[in-house]
């Protein structure tokens, strides 16, 4: 193994320090005192390593490896991120920046001889935890957000995010120049899965084919409000005995599609006027939906929308709004064959899958060919303290990482 | 017809208008500058026919037309409640309170010859608006609520009832005194339906049979929470689905067990931690089941227990509590008979049929035989300000109560 475990674990353990609330997981918000710390520690690693390091107008650091020779190269990029969710975990995001960095470390140490410049990428603000505007940093990377998004968006205290970073100190009013102009030749990111596939299959790595769209609705069925006594079963419109008959249905909705990367979820339901003994008014709930094929998406929702129609008959009114869409990315078939090769040459265990979960990866893709490697979540945990993952899975993954990057920058 | 209709409404909309909401329904609450106002009203009609009225330690109002001859007969109450909800109609509570008041006038003027003395009862604090403890007047006249249950309760202001009560002028603190001593010969309470049996099947009155018995359970589902994109559909333990399957088919549950007194409903739902895209921890919900026979009520309680233990078997947790039981209540097969050709003597359409909403005519059971008169209310409305009851079928109900109470004090 060309990678060092043993640093590996020690940066885990110090960036697991700057944390808002030990002993209950970790809470590393963008723009803190633990953000800074954490940012501190890192920008020290790289620059130990004779890295160049800038930090961009919202705050994204860039960390570069290059030479004389290759610094006019399309850039090899690895990266993640290192702000956390509300007591998440300490390898969400923070493991793909560490593993970037382990990379960098054997480059260096090794004097790989480099044809093209390594770049090392610690996006800012990736969970949304603070503001509820997500992937800022890679999307100012890529030219998604503007000035106005990064001001209309508050904290709890009901300061914007605007606000926010500048008086963390970086020039936001040129948020333009966080833009990358330069050529990239590849995108990798490691992340935890953050779902229980890989370690439900005892596998040590996951290869990502895609990440999946996302579409979210919110629908509302509308009956009549009754007496829980006086109607009888014959006489109501109970809109949550229709919402309940939906909702159960959903499952089997997604997976009459044959298509095993569509799931579909209602996490959030309300109940109007919401009392023991009063039949509903209004039930509404909403429906994540996701999925690799668009045009499996538009069959699920077409179905959704078709029950509505036969609850309407029924006498219910009912709405369906779509709240969000974000369209599937899939990842490059050229770097995807070079992390199997590298994964078979090593003979580790892996399986091919989708990403339900959304990375600054989807963002990258815009204007890189991208590829991410996943390491298991121990029982799919994540966003919680219990986030785990075991540090044998943690030296595969970073391995296939650093061995990936090596086929790209030497080759 | 006996009774004078254009006396009813003049009462009734007299009635309407001691009001703290006024073009918004009508609210009433007990012990409050309204209540004052309607309580003169009453007991100032009441004293115009001669009545005897007394106002008991917590506010029941006793109004009673007795001689010298029946005055140690068995009395014959009649009556209802004059508070109402937050924004509620004009007819519930009040209309049972006016018809035992008409009932009253027309004995006088008609110098009807009494051998059993005639009560009117204004109960007080029936709905549990102000409090959130109802039925307070009938509990206090069988016996069944005490000072500490009265001190115990208390409004949005953190005033006790108990407080309330003595402020409003009330010996609350002789409570005990409140006990009916007297024996009984009947009870009859004519009421709104709050239902919309009489009003779809086009009916003028309801002869109640019984008031259904009540059980409320709050049942908890708890499944794995996880994240709605990277959990496949074959991963997930989702509390969701399970609690829609078994909501969607509780209405099969009692419509399989004939008995079409039962009635169940889930008027609360709630979701944890409720985010759009995170698979639930755990669903939370009501049921509201009632009917006549308990033990068609134990068999819907086994077979939802039944389903819940087939949902843990598929890896759920799950518990059902039981938060409240009221027993059912029986109708006086004599009064009923009396009531019943009292409706055929004057050829109206009638149906008997069960009350699914309780009245204070439950506790009255427990000192006396009792029976119920419904008039319908329009679309089932009630306890909102589109409550509505035709004034011919307001004629009707009191005409039959009448007719009733005339038979049972001069038999």
């Amino acid at each position: 193994m060309k990678i060092n475990i043993e640093r590996v674990m020690r940066d885990l353990k110090n960036l697991s320090k700057f944390n808002e609330t030990p002993e209950e997981g970790c809470t590393r918000y963008s723009y803190t005192k633990e953000d800074k710390e954490a940012r501190d520690y890192l920008i020290n690693e790289m620059k130990a390593l004779g890295m160049k390091v800038e930090v961009d107008s919202i705050g994204n650091i860039r960390g570069r490896l290059e030479n004389e020779h290759n610094k006019d190269k399309p850039l090899v990029i690895s990266g993640s991120h290192i702000d956390t969710v509300y007591k998440g975990g300490i390898y969400d995001g923070i493991l793909g920046v560490v593993a970037s960095l382990e990379s960098a470390r054997v480059f260096v140490e090794k004097g790989t001889k480099m044809s093209y410049p390594y770049e090392v990428v610690i996006f800012t603000e990736e969970e949304g935890s603070n503001f509820g505007y997500n992937l800022v940093g890679s999307k100012a990377l890529v030219g998604k957000c503007t000035l106005e998004d990064i001001k209309k968006v508050k904290d709890k205290n009901n300061k914007s995010m605007y606000e926010r970073v500048k008086e963390f100190g970086y020039p936001i009013d040129s948020l333009e120049k966080c833009r990358i102009r330069e050529a990239i030749k590849a995108f990798i990111e490691l992340h935890i899965e953050q779902g229980s596939v890989l370690h439900t299959e005892k596998k040590s790595l996951g290869l990502v084919k895609g990440i999946v769209g996302l579409r979210w609705f919110e629908i509302e069925i509308e009956g009549k409000a009754n007496h829980a006594g006086a109607t009888p079963m014959n006489l109501r419109r109970d809109p949550m005995v229709k919402a309940s008959e939906l909702i159960s249905k959903l499952p089997h909705i997604v997976e009459d599609i044959d298509d095993d990367s569509m799931v579909v979820t209602v996490g959030s339901v309300k109940c109007y006027p919401g009392n023991v003994n009063v039949i509903a008014e209004k039930v509404v709930f909403t429906v994540d939906l996701r999925g690799i094929n668009p045009s499996n998406l538009d069959k699920a929702e077409e179905e959704i929308k078709e029950r509505l129609k036969f609850i309407e008959e029924e006498g219910f009114a009912y709405s369906i709004k779509r709240l969000t869409e974000v369209s599937e990315v899939n990842m490059d078939k050229n770097l995807m064959e070079v992390i199997k090769n590298s994964i078979e040459e090593e003979d580790i265990s892996y399986r091919e899958m989708y990403s339900g979960a959304n990375h600054d990866t989807s963002l990258m893709a815009s204007i890189s060919p991208v590829a991410m490697i996943f390491v298991p979540s121990v029982e799919g945990r994540s966003h919680c303290p219990e986030e785990f993952t075991e540090e044998e899975d943690i030296a595969f993954g970073i391995e296939i990482l650093y061995k990936t990057l090596h086929k790209l920058i030497t080759e």
